[in-house]
């Protein structure tokens, strides 16, 4: 039998159906699919394209034949149709899940190990500035970026994005200065927008960003909601918040590569409660079919990462001075995975959540890795041009991002199913042991990590018999020296400078 | 009116005595003296001295005509005899004392803001080495040093001092290796001390030291006791104790530049408990008229600095990440000086407590000085000889003590009762303000830190009519701009580098 159509495993497809276009489509009509393989059923909700234009999105997770029926008030009747699923191929591996409490894995089984960067609103820059951003991140060890839906109102974020999510005009924006910007927060007045009616030119923009990241490896934590708007859209009603979600997750959550991150900031909205959190999740509970990873971000505390919705954290750091020093600690706490999506960004500006060293924002990778979590980066040097990585993407400025893909290759080498906090190193030490080993004295594995510290030697011992590979790692100078096969007492002499790891693995 | 003798206040007065040889004079002797003037009635110990000589000693605290008498059973009856006490000259301010609350001032008044080092046994190396250390304190901008009156046994400390403080002969320290010093501490096997018969010539070396460091303007802050010891001093009976802590006082009290250190970290002898230390407490209540400073200092738990006899808190840090930036809390928390005596040292030796760079030490020094505190520096390089500054004095290798003297100036240009952290700067900087102020919107003085931040520039408001003149201090290239006279909405441009500081002072 030959099908019309074949989409590959965890790829999206899509059906594209004739409909209603009077009134508010957006609020007055349904449209629903049902995709039936032998090893599942899904019902996904679709959505109003404009244009008369209405679309159904799945993402198929095994191979095999499917059919479809589509139904709803949508204006297009009952339809249906058959496709097949053929096996995913090249990179794709699937949505990322959480594989072992700490850590995660692709679908497919291969492991993931985030090392992540925040551009919030670098997909609603000029082409251009978007293509530059893509290609800094293909040079780059990222797998994982965090950006908005909305557009983001800020000091170095006065400008107007290239698109709005929603119908309407904007308020006059000339009147915003450096000094002034503040008072226009969580302001919606001199805005005309119909939050009722989705712009679906913005969201088709979106997915292709989303698409793109994906063909690039990239996950695409994508952040719902923000307080830094001056366009009512953090003050919008339950009513368009819920609408929006839904309509939202109808189009995103076919892409294998999303993550939810309900908020950037959860905590300084002044508009909304935990109740209103709590309903976003369960829109997602509901509405996302294939369960894509969940977190909320603070500003100052923490949401609770205990709730069941939550597959992992995602933390800004509460301290100027620890931050993934910390990662033991919350690991305990929460027993998910601890993403670090906010450690200070390396630069220049005035703020002091972005102006630190490139060798600190290395440090803390290490230090984030070495304990078991994950780290993430952003960049904000002041240029001529006020285009901030850390918000607009374009170009990376800094030192650390050219020192990621060194950890990467560790991680992967390892060969495990992520990193443990190693419990009976020193006090002055962090030792990265494999997170799935079963306690024994003797690890097949240990990192160890110096950070800001110099010793000029250290002395290691695990047993007598096993032989052990040991590199000494400037993790700075991204330098790997082969330390030759020990066993026993081992001495490893250091150069005494900072940023330095020795690795120490079974001789095969 | 002429007298055969003439004294400085503050400075040390000493009657010498013939008295008993035989038997032990150190157990089975007294001599006391009591000084008179119009002011003050001291009485004070005295101690025996070796080959039948005592001695009193005595700090007059007061101008003008004194009188003194000695008694005891000490063999040479009863004495007597007068003297003059003349002003005290050139830079001798008395001794420090704690001056309001947070902060210290000699007893003339003059501010006195601690600038500490550590040096565990300088004074117990060659006469070559103490000259050595002696000339680098002179280049340095150390007022204060921390020392022990016992040799120290711990890695890198393996040879024998100069002198014992008892009679007899010590271990054979041959046997001593890197890899097994360890088991031979807190032992006393093979050490052949009488702990009750003192060596003076241990205590006449000490007492010179003392002077030499008075002579220099630094403080003798004299660690009495410590565990890292193989020669039994650490594992004394109760009564070879209490035997010691008299003598010592005896013989040091007249220096006015001795504060009194219970011991170095206090909590690793396994031999004492805390009815030990505050016995040792009582001893100097009882017997040291002139209330030197007084602490303890600790490994891993702090000393309850609450208690009444503390003068100040000796802290060693207890995070290896946060040590300086704690100060605020510790200051809340026991209402008194916060003198961090170890917050690493800078160094490239193998133990994470002796690695740090001098960048390091010489931000947690500005750390803890803009947040009202006091630091400590010390040094641990390697080298051929093995004399490592901490513990042997000799030679400074590092960065950050060359960078104390331009923090010093600072601390006294302020001219204030010291710094108290300002409670209304941003959350990513601290800011030193006069802690003697009144409280009011505008202070006289502000100095701005921004640690391992780089801010490229930051704006500040205080007021609209006071005339501020400001600088930018860069901390660590030593440099200091001059920015002008500002009032109003104050804009400073900074180099966008780690380790700056901005200072904001009334203009005259």
């Amino acid at each position: 039998m030959e099908y019309r159509k074949t989409v590959e495993k965890w790829d999206v497809f899509e059906v594209t159906l004739s409909g209603a276009s009077e009134g508010n489509p957006f609020t007055e009509r349904t449209v629903r699919g049902t995709f039936r393989g032998g090893q599942e059923c899904v019902q996904a909700d679709g959505f109003y394209d404009g244009a008369g234009v209405y679309k159904v999105r799945f993402m198929p997770s095994f191979e095999g034949e499917y059919t479809f029926q589509i139904d709803g008030t949508y204006g297009g009747g009952k339809q249906e149709g058959s496709f097949l699923v053929t096996a995913a191929s090249g990179e794709n591996h699937g949505p990322v899940r959480v594989a072992n409490t700490y850590h995660f894995s692709y679908e497919d089984g291969t492991p993931y190990y985030p090392i992540g960067t925040t551009c919030y609103v670098w997909d609603l820059q000029s082409d251009e500035r978007i293509a530059e951003t893509l290609e800094m991140l293909k040079e780059s060890a990222f797998n994982k970026i965090r950006f908005c839906v909305f557009p983001k109102h800020y000091d170095y974020n006065l400008n107007e994005p290239r698109s709005y999510p929603y119908e309407g005009t904007p308020m006059d924006s000339s009147v915003l200065t450096k000094e002034n910007f503040n008072e226009y927060t969580f302001r919606s007045e001199g805005n005309h927008f119909d939050y009722t009616r989705f712009n679906p030119d913005h969201f088709r923009h979106l997915e292709w960003c989303i698409g793109q990241l994906r063909d690039l490896g990239i996950e695409a934590d994508i952040i719902m909601m923000h307080p830094y708007d001056r366009w009512g859209f953090c003050t919008m009603t339950q009513e368009q918040d819920d609408l929006y979600w839904n309509y939202a997750v109808a189009r995103f959550a076919a892409y294998r590569n999303v993550w939810w991150s309900l908020a950037n900031e959860y905590d300084i909205f002044p508009t909304k409660t935990t109740k209103d959190w709590e309903r976003y999740a369960a829109i997602l509970g509901e509405k996302d079919p294939y369960r894509h990873l969940r977190s909320i971000h603070n500003c100052i505390h923490f949401y609770d990462y205990n709730r069941p919705w939550v597959t992992h954290c995602s933390i800004q750091r509460q301290d100027i001075y620890k931050s993934a020093e910390l990662v033991n600690e919350w690991r305990e706490r929460y027993r998910k995975p601890v993403v670090l999506d906010e450690i200070a960004y390396e630069g220049d500006i005035q703020h002091g959540w972005g102006n630190i060293t490139g060798e600190e924002m290395t440090r803390r990778f290490w230090e984030a890795v070495c304990r078991g979590g994950y780290p993430g980066h952003g960049e904000t040097f002041l240029n001529p041009e006020g285009m901030l990585w850390w918000s607009h993407g374009g170009k990376l400025h800094g030192e650390s991002w050219k020192r990621f893909a060194l950890l990467a290759q560790i991680l992967k080498e390892a060969g495990t199913g992520g990193f443990a906090p190693y419990e009976r190193c020193s006090w002055d030490e962090v030792c990265a042991v494999p997170e799935t080993e079963p306690f024994s004295v003797v690890k097949s594995f240990y990192l160890y990590y110096y950070s800001f510290m110099r010793p000029s030697f250290r002395d290691y011992y695990f047993d007598d018999e096993t032989e052990f590979e040991v590199k000494v790692i400037d993790t700075w100078e991204m330098t790997i020296e082969d330390r030759g096969i020990h066993k026993g007492k081992i001495h490893v002499e250091l150069p005494g400078k900072q940023y330095m790891a020795v690795q120490i693995r079974k001789a095969h």
